[in-house]
């Protein structure tokens, strides 16, 4: 652990970073100046740029395939190869980025052809999404949420047995920093019998852990709950935009479709299983009561290991807020240890009808909101549905978003003994909705 | 009209095709003895192989721009470039494979370089699926299935409003001819307060119309209604798949997921919107008291020609009837004017919230029943939820599928003074459920 906790970078800024300190080492897509999109590393300021490190020759052997196939313009195939590739690129990055490595000096002197200063970059979305799967494994907002249609009765009898999920969009998938603009469509005004066409008044945010899909499974063979982990490339965040009015009168009995597929972000930086090790806790116990998992849903190693301390956090930046020089607002604070069920459930819910998982398919979480109002992953739960705003500190409120409002989750992970890593931001803006549309 | 009715090609095999005279033109993509799959066009027994014909300069100008995007590995391209593409080749197959060819000798001299016997190939799925996206615009299906649920009250308030729809999963997408495996999964037995886990016991089918997107919108920008018949890049049969048990458990409250994703399958051949307009028609009036559609729903011209006329038709064989030497038995003869909603309000819908459609996305009507017992489109229907076993020449009843079962959709249209066209067929047979995962 000590040794760990002293992993020092000679690349200077890495070194404390609150995101991307050595220990971390997440994958993304970056381009600069318009060139060509390609793999990289972030590392404290900087950019690794795989392509320029695997055309020097900084790598050799199972770490040079993995760089090269990691270096290429989505993460897909990197994805596909599973552990044992993340494995050597990180062990060659380490040795490459270390505070002793014994190419320092050379790769110092090769400044910006190597490290590109990430402030100068564009980011891209990782990998191409085959299928994006949406769970709602967050079990406060599935309270928070069922309550207020439900109140004697939030939960549905199948919740505790089944990682509920449904299938998303996968073309409106962005990476974080796109604007995300407001959605037309029907609602049914409060006491209306018939709906009215326009922009959405209930625009909201959701909180949620992103997770990218490795290797996968053949058609038809189930993956079993014990090799689940081994199918998952990386972690990121992801903002589940949705459009309150919309849901509430398209949703039955289908499930939601144009409340959501307006648009979804994800954070840019894949942060790797293996830097996530210390941050694996046991899944909570589950209250008194509740079932036990079926056993194609039961690991004892899962249970143990299977879940994840992930700190989670939402801020609100708004126009006013911008004109005033005030700074983004945390509205919420949040865990993954908020999940019923952990990523191997949900890998394993998800085959075992004998669907293939494909190398870039995404799944979301589901809205992971803490049991405090201080923790609540979604507007819709932070104001009571829209009966209690949300003061803020430009001296406005807020029910719903507002255009220009601007949404931003983080993540963090802190545990004694271990440097902490940060996924960076998912970032969204919110732009007026189309006036052609909205005639 | 008449020139049409007499439309007749040197290809015998294509003159009274009930599926592939010269009048349709169907576009696929096939290989033969293992050799790479490419596009091509069905002819009465034959494909006519789009790559040999270009290599052997029978196309020129547009034309040939039009083939080459068409005998690629996948018709995504072909789609994307929309009604022009599809023109300029249809008029040069015509001009090469009408009766009167000018170049009929040479082609005959090219034999089977050229043409392809059809029962030698392999089909394949003509194009990659982006998203996949199954609507539930089958008003008779919709009442059917409502009333199993809610008998005094079998449609929602927002059917007549909205063409409801959800997201599907692309990855499980299969070509005609592929076996589905029963899926497993978890089941709430009658009367029991806890779910098993087993293979499905009501594994069923759906027939609808699929529908190919062809160049699609871009992000934030809704496809006008007057304007998404141009978004259609063509048609097919659609087997949705379904397992009624699993259903029942998981779908609420955010739709059908492993009921639905284990297995779609699709016929192979996309019949062009061209092909199809002798069989365009009015869409059915609305029932006194039903509302208008909203304004961005609501094309005169789509209300007057944006209709389909298309005889669809369900057929069963079980292995006791092959045992037999039965024919297949028709289970179900419905039509696609049993669609409360057209494919052009379906485009507009999709995208109204600004939601991008893509090249080889795929709609699903949703299942096509008629309002009579021997025209559902599912067995969930013919058997009121298992009530009624249907009875079959072999002895047999059924009131869900058991391995082996195979079914078999297919599409016919016929209008008076022209020649009628077939879609081919869209085949799957059941397989035992997975051993491994029955436990």
């Amino acid at each position: 652990m000590s040794a760990q906790t002293e992993l020092r970078s000679w690349v200077e800024s890495a070194n404390g970073h609150p995101d991307f300190p050595l220990a971390n080492l997440p994958l993304g897509v970056f381009s600069l100046d318009g060139d060509a999109p390609r793999g990289g590393v972030a590392i404290g300021d900087y950019i690794f740029d795989l392509a320029a490190a695997c055309d020097a020759g900084l790598f050799a052997d199972a770490a040079l395939e993995a760089a090269r196939s990691a270096a290429a313009s989505s993460l897909n195939a990197f994805f596909a190869r599973g552990a044992s590739a993340r494995l050597a690129l990180r062990t060659g990055l380490y040795e490459l980025l270390g505070e002793h490595s014994a190419q320092r000096t050379r790769l110092q002197a090769m400044g910006e052809m190597l490290l590109k200063p990430m402030n100068q970059c564009q980011l891209h979305l990782p990998a191409r999404v085959g299928d994006y799967t949406d769970f709602y494994v967050g079990i406060h907002h599935a309270n928070n949420v069922g309550k207020l249609f439900r109140p004697d009765n939030p939960l549905l009898p199948n919740y505790k047995y089944v990682p509920i999920g449904y299938h998303g969009r996968a073309s409106t998938i962005d990476v974080s920093g796109a604007p995300v603009r407001r959605p037309n469509g029907q609602t049914l005004p409060a006491g209306a019998s018939e709906p009215v066409f326009g922009a959405s008044k209930r625009l909201d945010y959701e909180l949620e852990l992103g997770i990218w899909i490795g290797p996968g499974n053949a058609r038809g063979e189930a993956i079993p709950i014990g090799e689940a982990a081994a199918h998952v490339a990386g972690f990121c965040l992801l903002n589940d935009w949705s459009a309150r009015d919309l849901q509430a009168w398209e949703y039955q009995p289908l499930g939601p479709f144009l409340s959501k597929s307006f648009a979804t972000s994800v954070s840019p930086w894949v942060v790797l299983p293996e830097a996530l090790a210390p941050f694996r806790c046991a899944q909570p116990p589950r209250p008194a009561g509740d079932p036990q998992p079926l056993p194609y849903l039961f690991d004892e190693r899962d249970q143990q290991l299977g879940a994840l301390d992930i700190e989670l956090e939402v801020l609100l930046l708004t126009e006013a807020m911008r004109a005033q020089g005030l700074p983004a607002q945390r509205i919420a604070l949040s865990s993954t240890q908020n999940m019923y069920w952990t990523v191997a459930q949900m890998v394993a819910h998800h085959s075992v009808n004998g669907c293939s998982l494909q190398p870039g398919d995404l799944f979301g979480s589901g809205t992971l909101s803490g049991p405090s109002a201080d923790s609540c992953g979604s507007l819709l739960e932070v104001t009571e549905g829209g009966k209690r705003a949300l003061e803020l500190p430009s001296g406005e409120t807020r029910t719903f978003l507002e255009d220009g409002d601007e949404i931003i989750l983080k993540a963090r992970c802190r545990r004694e003994g271990y440097p902490s890593i940060g996924f960076g931001e998912c970032r969204g803006r919110v732009l007026p909705a189309s006036a052609a549309a909205a005639r």
